[in-house]
Formats: structure tokens, sequence, C-alpha cells
């Protein structure tokens, strides 16, 4: 029996009004909201680089990755999730099974965000799994966050806590559009990036962006507990901070903001979106980054984190 | 050295007033024109399934034909292209030479169809190249050319030639964008698709998503040359007209129309669009397809052509 794993999924998405021609024609026709911008973003995941499937990573997990690292940079764009296509590879062997579960994973964290799947393209091939996931969303314009617009004098401030994410939590990635959309109507957000090399250095990314340098207070850095358990292993060599700076993965919000709204926030975040936010720097003239110690004394800090190696 | 594929590529886009922000944020953000929907579809391409790189082809024609197959989907919809987001699994062997191989060959193309490339993501690995692209067009509200919508009585229109894709043609794809657009705006068009898996096949899921039935006039179907020295290769044993019926790859437009705009139509293309259409059948109540010889006679098609297989 053949599966095609497109059909499989466009056949469990309910109808949407934001689908003018029903899911199956040669493209998908949306009706984007009169007076929003449209945000796009794709990501790739593949077999033995990004996840290896296994008891501890399902299918489910990989599909749900495969949409919600989109969300995330949507997130980071304030842009509010609306549609997915998704293209396939699928290996011959066990392919059906594994695209029902990409199914699930996919269709799962879809409902959570109200994005609707519009298409996709589904292939199978003798080699490991591929999935790319575009993601569609929308912004009033003007209004999505970009990385370019830190200024001196601002605070950075993280959502929720970093490092140690391998351990667990990588696969199972909840993306903060929720949070983003709620804070973009609140608070002035200068400037705003997703932590998915390492916080460390998708801060000096945003940085660079904006013409600017970053000052890290070390002591304030919010340490996910993966992290401590990550450090205390045999052989990891490395403190739980080394991990929150540069494991990756967090999918969590970095954002640049006036000193009173990054203060404003950090105090309503909890009760107003349930998820804690902490102020970890400042954004200063210059370039690079620094970080400041216990006691007081501030020093250049490598950026670190997952550089992707491109090789000739 | 590492080359960031996305970056390299995005470097080469002229700056284009359709993108708020300059690529390389979190996300792409788009403006669309007012009044208009967003079509979007995604394709993917894998080395060793798609094509086999080498000296009939080129990283250079993998770009274009990546491109191209959704440019066609496009056409396919009477969309006008407008931006694309490219993501790539590159082999860590030479994947220096071939990521700039298969930007020469989308930006190639997407300068012919007014393309912006808007972003993407570049991963590499020990693996085969993969490469996903997916593009975003418009069209006005209710004006998508959809499959469902064919009408018995309607005459079935397609444009160029069909068969024998494989022998030269099926890498340097020509979408038939410019066509779409010019017909659509000039005739009432009830159905379209493009050919990419077979003729009759794809003249069958036109059939079968608008509820109708269609007789193709074997002797109208337009042959393309290069399907009659594939029928005379030793071994072939296809006639030309088979491989026209079955090969596809042509990603040429089947349209359904009104017998009147039909006639039109193959009056007014080659003057138009510089592009012949011919008329090659029609289309009845029922359901599946029918092929009427010299002779007259009439009787039941079996669809061919490339059928995925998602086995489990």
């Amino acid at each position: 029996m053949e599966l095609d794993f497109v059909a499989g999924l466009l056949a469990r998405i309910p109808p949407d009004p934001r689908l003018e021609v029903p899911p199956g024609d040669d493209a998908a026709v949306l009706r984007p909201t009169a007076g929003r911008r449209t945000v796009v973003t794709v990501d790739m995941l593949m077999e033995g680089v990004d996840f290896i499937l296994g008891p501890d990573c399902p299918p489910r997990l990989v599909g749900r990755k495969a949409l919600a690292v989109n969300l995330s940079d949507l997130a980071a764009m304030a842009a509010r999730p609306e549609a997915a296509v998704v293209a396939v590879s699928l290996p011959h062997r066990h392919g059906d099974a594994l695209g029902r579960g990409l199914l699930d994973g996919i269709l799962e964290l879809a409902a959570e965000h109200g994005v609707t799947l519009a298409g996709g393209d589904t292939n199978s091939w003798d080699g490991p799994l591929v999935i790319s996931v575009t993601v569609i969303g929308s912004v009033p314009p003007g209004r999505a966050w970009r990385r370019d617009g830190a200024m001196p004098g601002d605070l950075l401030v993280v959502s929720g806590t970093c490092g140690g994410s391998l351990l667990a939590r990588h696969l199972a990635v909840t993306p903060r559009c929720h949070e983003a959309l709620a804070i973009a109507e609140r608070f002035t957000v200068h400037a705003a990036i997703d932590v998915s090399d390492g916080l460390s250095l998708d801060v000096a990314r945003l940085m660079q962006a904006s013409g600017t340098a970053a000052v890290l207070d070390l002591t304030a850095i919010p340490i996910h507990p993966d992290a401590v358990v990550m450090a205390a292993q045999p052989g990891d060599g490395r403190s739980p901070l080394d991990h929150a700076l540069a494991d990756g993965e967090d999918f969590e919000l970095v954002l640049a903001l006036p000193p009173e709204e990054a203060r404003r926030l950090v105090a309503e975040a909890p009760t107003m979106v349930g998820t804690p936010f902490t102020i970890i720097g400042e954004v200063v003239s210059g370039s690079g980054l620094a970080a400041r110690a216990a006691d007081g004394t501030v020093a250049p800090l490598e950026p670190r984190g997952y550089i992707h190696d491109f090789g000739a």
C-alpha cells in the first residue's frame, strides 16, 4: 500500500478560511489579512545530523521540531503564524510509519499555534529522512522585530532558561510564539533573535547586525537544570554557565529593549505569559561581547555555539 | 574556508522593494500587493533520484530546475512569481563548488521571472545533495486557475510539445509563467495543471479533480522531437506518442477552456506569447480517460506516467 505523506497530511487538516483553494491543487492560495506583511522562513532537518531516530527520538518529535524551529523564527520577528508547507524525503524502508509519525507531530504543534497546513511535496528514496518546513506568518507593517535595531543603553532580556538542551528538550521545542505576540502588543522592543546556536553566539549576531556591543552579566544568565545535570556528568569538563552560553537549541528569545521597558517586561511576564524573562546584560557602543563577572570585572567574551560548517 | 550558501545567495540578490526587512534576519518580511492572494508551493529535489550530478548535469542546472518546477506550479495557478526561499543540504565534499553552481542557476532563472530570493537555510552533511525551494506568488482573489473547474464541453489545450524530456531538457525546464499570466488576462480558463508526471496522468488528475472525463485525440497530441529520437533508440519499444503521453517532466500547461476560447487561444498564442498551443481533446461527463484514434474509434486510455512510490 502506498502512503502519500502530504495527501495524508492534508486530509487531516480541518478546512481553514485562510485558504481560498483547498489543499491538493498545484499550489496553495492563501488569503493574507489586509494590511499585514507576509513573513517567511524555512528550515531543513536531516536524519543523522539534526536527529538520530530511535526510542528517544520518535518521528513524532522530529515532525514537531521541524515545525517548531520555524515557529521560533517567527516568534523572533513577532510574527503571527499562519500557514506551513512541508517537503519530505522519506526512506523507502519504514517510510510509511515514519510519515505517520511526522504528521502527528506537525499537526499537534500546528494546532497549538493556529497554523494551517497548506501543501507539500512527498518524495521517497534510499537515503535518510530529510524534512523541510516553510512557515508563513504575518505582522503589521513596520512592526517586525529585526536584528539590527538594538541601541546603546538597551537592556538584553532572555526568556526561560538556557543550556543542556541536548539532554532532553532539543526535540520537544516550545517556540515562544505566544510570548512574542503578547510582548509585541505591550512593549517597545528594539531588536530580537531566537537562541538556536548558542546564547552567546546569537547575542553576538544580534549585536553585529545592530552595530553595537553587549556586556553580559555572567551572574544573571538563567541556567536550565539540564545544564547543571550535563555539567555534572563524568568527563564533561564544562560549567553549567558554559552550557547556558554555548549549547544552543534553547529556542528562547533574546530581546533588546529600553531599560524601563526591560524592567517592566521582567516584572510582568510571569503573570502575562507564564514565562519568566531575565535581564542578562546591556547594549553598549562598540563591537563584540564582554562579560561582567561576579566581582564586577569586565573581560572580552568569545561567542560560542554551533557554527555551521559548509566546507569546500 | 567556509561558504554559507544562503548568505552567498542573499549577497548576490539586488535590493527588492517587495522585502520590508533585508534578507538575513530570522525570517523574511514581504510586502504583499494589496488585494492579491498569496500562492505558495514547495518542491524538493534529491541527488540520485531527481538528478545525477555529472558532465550532463552541472549544479547550475539543478539549481535552475529546483526553482523551475515551482514556477511551473505557479504557472498552473496563473500566479505571478514574487519570492523564493531555498533550503539545501550540501555534501561536505565539493559542497562549496556545488553551492556556487546551484546559486548561479537559481539566480539566473529568478531574474528571468522577477523572483526575489527572500531567505533560506544552509546545511551540510555526508549525504547527497538535497534542495528544497518554496516559491511565493500572487494572484487576484478568485482568479487562481484550479484543477476542479473543468466542465463537459470544454476543450483541452496543451502548450508546446510533450515527450522525451529525459533526453535533454528535463533539467533545463522553461516554466510557462509568462504564457500563463498573458492567458489569464485575456481568456476564460476553467481549469489548469502542469505536466510534471506525464501528459495522460496529469490530464487524468485534472479530470478527477473536476469530476469529469476526457477524450484525448491521439492524432492531435503535439510530440516533441526528443520523443521521436528516444522511440528510435534500440530496445526502446515505445512509440513517440507513448513517450508524449507518459514521459512527464515536460512542464507544459494543460488548460480546459470553453470551445470558442480554446480555438481563439490556439490561434492567438503563437504571436501573443511565442508558444504554440494545441487542442488535444475534450472534456465530457463521466470519469477517466478515453482516446480517439485516427479512424475515429474511441477506447479507454490508461493514464500513464511517473507515479511516486511511498512504500511501507
